[in-house]
């Protein structure tokens, strides 16, 4: 446990691909999506609790969701969670965090995690966030965590390494994002990618640098109003801020540029939790290879994943390889292999039905 | 319009294969199942304008079901709703109202009828009523309305009449209960049988003395009782009855064995919409083939039939020939071809769920 580690958890995103579950007014990282009585948010902050004191966590999220942060992370206080007016991408939502952390402690290392990944083997990820961080205060690098990819995943973003036998932290080659399957096949094939995770791992000093050297027009809205970090007129400060930045990621922004790229393969049972089809993959199945969180009887049933409201009884029969889901007054039904539509349904949803199926 | 005719509306039943819209706290025939603004009870009721006045309309009911038809049809007194303690089938229903009717008017002529039923042309209806009612005035006849069949369906009585051009009102061969498929084709076939559509038209003596010579066991009790009808004393007999009387169909009591039945061929659009299937046929259809009835969002799916209610959206994607069907707290997929075990998920949804789900 180290005092001068700090923990930015993102929690402002909608999880798109998850609808109708993940809804606007009630995101993924809110929710217990895998049945264990905590959601993920709440899963992503006990992660560090053998890393960093509690009150070196914070989450970044938009001011519509300050209500369910605090229900569900009351130990935080005020300061602690960082409100954006909107959504402007990661690299903004980094910024903000990094100045503020920055200017609470100038020897702050951070570690930036998505606030709705699962990560199965605690232990082994308590070791390697450890060593990351030893390692990003001894150097300036940038370390992110890659994961030894299973399956040629269109989804996930790939990074090739330089394979060094001597090293734990591999120097980054080349980021891809999101490749067609061909693609994804020859990387897996290949042996030197890894998924991008999404979680970082930098001391304040080397992210505030790469702000300055990669997204000039960022670093400068932050360095002017510095000040109002961590004073009573932090909010409206970010308010003007965020009118002025663009919205870009974190990836494309910095990431794939700079050269002091590195990633550390960290084995730690990870999933993104991003689709329905990762969800299955990731849950117990039935004899019959179904997912069931719900009030469910099934006949001839295989293959499924049906995640239902407690207080519905649901009785299927003859389905085979489809999503069933109902959350908050939408039902989807959907076959496995077409759930990329998922953001078309949603977006229909909302222009023929209204807003609020959103 | 006749004063001696009255209609006896059977409103008791459960309408099981219908289910989960088909509830034993709501039954089918206080659903608006066509989505015409008036439950199949209303419908059936309304059918009979032109052929007695509302006074001389009956409905017989279970005493859970009350409230329902009061509500449904305020215009009916007190002595027009007729409690039945327990469903005892249709033989020991028909004689209550049989009894109570031809107490209040000696000459009376009775056309009984489910209640959940479906005529598509009214006028037809009307003739072909009143020209049945004419025939059971002069004699000593009972007669069911035969329907001619349009499909080998296994879920209908079929019944085979002496082919005789020179009368309307043919004379009844025999009666097959539910027929197996191949048996139904050859029904079908001949061109002997139509359907029984369970729309009965007698006098009150006739089917009086029917009751006596075939079911006298039951004749016997309603003549013990009969000053109780229409008395205050009328529940008190009648749950004393019913707990005598076994349960037995007006078909099996009395129509397959008398020989005084006669069939009237009757093209009045009928369907007994007692099964999905049955409402799938009967209803308009979208360019996909799909019967729709509720708020809802299709992709590739067709030839379904989605009943939902309507607060909730309901997005399919890659359906083909299922039921989607969702009422009160119970939402059902199958296939259509596999509809005959609905009786088999409500058993199920009873003993491994609980009573509320049927």
């Amino acid at each position: 446990m180290d005092n001068n580690t700090y923990v930015v958890i993102m929690a402002g995103g909608i999880g798109s691909r998850f609808w109708p579950f993940s809804r606007t007014n009630y995101p993924k990282q809110f929710h217990d999506v895998l049945g264990t009585g905590e959601s993920m948010l709440q899963m992503t902050a006990k992660r560090f609790q053998d890393i960093c004191p509690p009150e070196n966590v914070f989450v970044v999220t938009n001011r519509d969701y300050e209500h369910l942060v605090k229900e569900q992370l009351p130990h935080l206080s005020k300061n602690q969670i960082l409100l954006e007016p909107i959504g402007r991408n990661t690299a903004p939502c980094i910024a903000y965090a990094s100045y503020k952390i920055a200017q609470l402690n100038p020897q702050a290392q951070l570690v930036v995690t998505p606030s709705d990944h699962v990560v199965l083997k605690q232990e082994v990820f308590t070791h390697v966030i450890k060593e990351a961080v030893q390692a990003a205060s001894q150097d300036d690098v940038l370390i992110t965590l890659g994961i030894t990819p299973s399956r040629p995943d269109t989804g996930y973003g790939y990074i090739q390494y330089i394979s060094d036998a001597t090293q734990n932290i591999k120097k980054v080659k080349t980021f891809t994002e999101k490749p067609n399957l061909e693609l994804a096949r020859m990387f897996v094939d290949s042996g030197e990618f890894v998924w991008n995770s999404g979680i970082f791992i930098w001391s304040a000093k080397s992210i505030l640098r790469a702000f300055h050297q990669y997204l000039p027009e960022i670093a400068e809205i932050f360095d002017e109003g510095a000040n109002f970090l961590n004073t009573p007129q932090e909010q409206n400060f970010i308010t003007r801020a965020y009118s002025h930045c663009r919205n870009v990621s974190i990836d494309y922004g910095i990431m794939e540029k700079v050269d002091n790229v590195y990633v550390l393969l960290a084995d730690i049972g990870w999933s993104d939790l991003g689709t329905w089809n990762s969800l299955y993959t990731i849950n117990e199945k039935d004899q019959n290879g179904n997912v069931v969180d719900g009030e469910v009887i099934l006949y001839d049933t295989k293959d499924c994943i049906i995640k239902t409201p407690k207080e519905r009884l649901v009785v299927l029969q003859g389905l085979e390889d489809y999503i069933v889901a109902e959350y908050d007054n939408v039902l989807m039904i959907c076959k496995k292999s077409e759930e990329q539509k998922v953001k078309e349904f949603m977006a229909d949803a909302k222009s023929k039905k209204g807003p609020e199926y959103i």
